[in-house]
């Protein structure tokens, strides 16, 4: 007789992070990857019961479907792979401002996982896309919105090398995003991920490759901190 | 005949960036690995003819001993490896507060570098050290004073733990520094950064192995954020 | 004219270890993984007509449906992606205490491996879920349960931190059990892998990515150790 | 003017973990790479200091001489690079047996340095050396002396397969120690490493490259646990 | 329009190496991975108009199904992956003795290229399966069998330690065979190959991850040499 | 409710560069991988729609039935992957001569993407096929061929040892295109790219692994240069 | 008794390739690093013998005083590591425009290295320096100077992003130069490397990391052919 | 009180394997690296005292210097780092032929380490230098001599070519033995291994890097079994 976990109550295998608002201030987010179809449901009901917002990553469309079904509000991004119900706040209150910067389109999936990652967290943002450095003048035509923004994430597959040519050209951080675009020595994004992280511009910091998710929480958590009045005594 | 590079005149091997304060609204820093003594000593006494104030990174004791016998307002901190000559602005103008966390003795090289980098460029900053995650409640113990920073450096060789037990303890970014610190598998620092870019707790982003120098610098901009005003209209 | 393997009578291709329990207390176990169906199949048959007990590993749901058809008290779990017919005791004379501690949901399958393995063997084992350190009072809500064992495995992939944090917290031997939940810098569980090898706290020992059931294995051997008597004279 | 973290005093580096032994029955370890010669002595007296036994590792001849010239008591091992101030318990008083296979000359000093950590927290270990695969029968003749132990310490470089050839000839566990002994593609250890690591044989578990220490360590805590009587309720 | 290369007439892709015979004493294999089903039914074709033997390695059933439907008296070995249309000799004048030992069930694959290369190119083989080192008595009962080979072939996946007990019991050439059986760090048969390399047993030489066929090659050149009578002047 | 990027404009998410044909005299190219079927098709509408002529490159068969339908002119080549509309020159107008030299009938891919992708910038190709280094006199017969050319590219997988020895038999560049052709320790042209890195020759510079595009356009800069009067004063 | 290789006549370790300016039209290089002194010399002697110029690379001081010593003609460049005695044409015949551009001051030791090969073998050659990505103006600064070039050679350490944005802004080919300036991840020039395979930009190709000589022996192939009257029949 | 391992009697930490000779015809080796001065000649008198030859290898000039001033009769080879005090038979009774192909200079220690090797178990030996496949022609000018022998030992690093040119010249085995010779992406001898692994020429097996010992042990073993008359029965 064979017998799979989803015979589990979903409270034997999954412990809701309940306090992890008042730790952090903000909720737990579902990375879905490695999940079964059974236990990212149970998870989601179980959120939404308690009434979390929800915001599932690394979701495929076999999930999406099974939750759109339920929860016919939710919003599943094909090209980011998010799924959401809910969020912090309503778009119109998002505060302060990121800029998300693509290298090219097919970086457009880890983009806008990010994109959807601050904007459910309260952040506005605005997506900017291919302008790789290959040819540089479309980076320099974008400069003043990119430098409107209170942080910027700058994601590129290959090289990598968009971040540290943004980091160069701007006073806030750039959270760098790189990206498994590219093949054979692109290898699935390391020669990114290394080139990010050994750019002889300061003011970047790195993510995973394709943590989209990531890079938009860091990026919102950075944001908030502009967007609010200063600390009266640290 | 043997001929050398110190027969080149300053102007032909290095370009001192003087309009980075107007890009990016900081002055550039000097690598002094991979330079001779005469390059490094060169553009340092370039820098200070225009008045721009030094920092020198990665410096060893012979530069160090070259540096202050002809500037004997140079500090060098031999843990850190940097040689500074002025700075932004006064010890007590510092702004805001980072904290700069490190996980063990050994560590301390490159957290000193991040606190001289964040320093020299005008925040204050907070070290604690030896609270690494073998011993938990050391870190519990500093959690108050973590918490009061408005971003934390988190740095830790090995397998770089460290940062991923703090980004679940607090709501602000935190920046994680690998060090070299380790043998064996620890592969000079891949094992802890390799951690750190995997962290299941969001709220990291990782810089270069043992590059205090650029946690500090992304910290200092993070930090700048929070202590300053909200940006009218972003 | 095709031929295959399967024209061969098993004797040709698999040598049953029958002197192993004499030589290490337990019997062999099939390794299902890069075996044909047929090949699987006819050492199962071989040991059970033997009468030996029959733990298969890493068998998928083909194999399980071939199985299962002929040993109908065969029992296959689909997480674990073990099959078992019979064991060494049963379950009411499994002996002391095993932990198995899994970070995540996605870490149940590696988990439920060991647990499968140990209790395969007569070790009792207690799985305890989802206590990862991005959220550590999770985790210290179970540390009496935890203590309570003899001997703790933690599964654990991406930074695989939870290792090195129980391990500061027990006063008994942790095995890590690496897993290969993540993406990008995980590198398919070489990131935990690396993170456990080179943690700092002490009493901890690695067994391979994914390798639940070495972990149970080798769990099963120092709980036995705890749960008999000491050695007269060793 | 140069300034090194010699100025600090110790408590703004260093944190004794004193409730260390309350959690896990064992006194804390310096592990000296890494710290400067002030930073080891000034951990290393503030022990001394407080009543605690001193375990140090990866320790070189500059620190034995410093230490051995304040404490004459101190015990250096050149081999091992280990430095022990008092122990756990007197010799005559250690409980069990651990065997320490060494498979070469070689890995003598990795081997060693798990005697000497499992000699520190009490156990009775003995060494056997040479009997390397490559001459199996040499393997064969200690035999006997290794099945008398509780468990096994098997440090082996170059392809590391001591381990699982011991591993299906016993009944106790085998902790498996990769050594640094080698060149070209035994990478420093890790070919040793990973053979130990994806090894056939069950009942292997692996601790980094060249860490004697924690293989000692884990050793004598699974050695315990055998020599103890078995807890009541677990 | 889209066109392929199968509008390419075969001497514009590929160019038998007619004289390889007379250089090498021995006919060209065809390495059937990476090649469309056209091409390589387009080379084998032309093999057999010049009356050349055939031997295609890393064949799928895709290609064995055309093959064999072209020339029936193809032979497919759905284990091995090769494909062999006649021979060097007949089976009863194959020369001298190669023993095959395969560590386990999962190595038989690339064992049995190993044994069908060498069989077509004219020499006795005997296959041994399932004598990994986990239990060692196996190996040692057939222990007679091997040592009457003039060279043997040791294939083993995971942490490939049957090469090296081999050599050291043997008088003759072990030619080790790394397979990519196993999982984690076993890495596609990374380990067993770093691990025959690094073997502290001399006489070894390893061949690349799954090269059955460069193996038995290999073996074939040694075995001739010791079957044929000694050079008058070398 | 699921939305996706195909309901985006094109001009949002991708930028054509005009400019770019005034800066380097040559226009942009369609990386078609990590593009959905929608984003690559509108790319190249828009690019028709400016009349630029278009080469796709990697591009899957599903791609190539969407465009053709569209563009009946539009030319796939499945070996190649690659589709092109219209190009630079009408194909008697080509100059110069660049010779494209594949090891075997595997590396035809790669090699073809070079042919295709200089014939479409207006070089004047030739292809010579399968005379890898195991039989050296098959590219001796072709060196009469391959010397008549401005600037050779020899792609090579596994060992990739074709660049070397080509460069130490002609006067003019070779520009290496590693291959993924290969199993095992080729790692999917990882150990052809080291290979042509460090040959011992001169004369070689390389393009990423599979990377016939870049070969080519690199070739055709060369051949250009070569067929083109001297510049009057550089 | 000791014996080494010095007491060889250099023609038995040694083979001058006296027919190589036949094949490739120009002499052979010393590759010093890993010879002894006396076998560097020995080669030295015997090319100056013969009348052939001597380009000494990878040469060390104590080298360069050896060959000084004999020859005071010779030149040595500390920074480039090269020595050099006479040459393929004095300096005021050097033929067309190879630009030498550089990251930074750190990559000077490459740059110089190619600057010397290319100079050696009659191109004529600027440098341009201190020019990375990280403050991009000072490189569209230098614009103008670059593009007059036939082909230009990009040195970068780091991310080694130069190469990328200088493809993206010439139509001549650029020769991407990697140099192992950097620390953590850099990986001894790695990082660069992959960077500069992977770029986005077309017309890059690869050279070894810090291969000065292999870029400037490339880079004056290529030189050559801009400078020549174009072939009359390819 | 500091003690070391040279207190204790050399039969505590090496075995003289005795039975070796018995078992596989040829007596032990000293590997020297990583023994100390005091172990490895403890183990070198305990072999003279046995009556055996010694070989040493990767000894360095501190032990030559030790050794041969108690055994003056012993040979040290500086370029090959090996000691040898006897052999198994005198130079005049060497037997059949061995070729040992060095690709340049820089490998020679290698190389000759395996010709120390070959000579002192009774082969005959023949060293051709300097024979590189970026000069084709200086190794056919050396075929001849090369066909001559039963086995061929391929030293080369870098691309380490020269193994596969030669496979495909000759009908004998060739033991590939690639070298740490090279610099940047040789990666120590790493690009030169994968490519001997991955040669599109079959009848070549590799052995470590910079292994001269291993290759030359093994090309005895085939040279032996070609010099014996042919097995009466296998």
């Amino acid at each position: 007789m064979a017998n799979t976990d989803s015979d589990l109550p979903v409270q034997d295998f999954a412990v809701i992070d309940q306090r992890r608002g008042e730790r952090t201030g903000y909720p737990e987010v579902v990375y879905c990857a490695g999940k079964t179809l059974d236990q990212a449901e149970a998870i989601i009901i179980r959120m939404r019961e308690r009434g979390l917002p929800v915001l599932g990553t690394k979701a495929d469309s076999a999930l999406s479907e099974r939750i759109t079904a339920r929860f016919p509000e939710a919003e599943y991004d094909a090209l980011a792979r998010t799924i959401a119900i809910g969020g912090l706040c309503p778009p119109e209150e998002r505060q302060g401002l990121i800029a998300v910067v693509a290298a090219g389109t097919s970086d457009l999936g880890a983009a806008r996982e990010a994109v959807r990652a601050a904007e459910f967290f309260g952040s506005k943002v605005e997506l900017i896309s291919d302008v790789g450095v290959a040819g540089i003048h479309r980076l320099f035509a974008r400069l003043e919105d990119i430098r409107r923004a209170n942080v910027i994430i700058a994601a590129a597959g290959m090289e990598g090398a968009l971040a540290g040519v943004i980091a160069g050209l701007v006073s806030v951080p750039v959270i760098a995003l790189p990206t498994s675009v590219g093949y054979g020595a692109a290898f699935g994004g390391v020669s990114a991920l290394l080139g990010m992280l050994t750019s002889c511009a300061p003011g970047i910091s790195v993510v995973n490759i394709d943590n989209g998710f990531g890079a938009g929480y860091q990026a919102n958590l950075i944001n908030k901190l502009a967007a609010r009045p200063p600390k009266e005594k640290p």
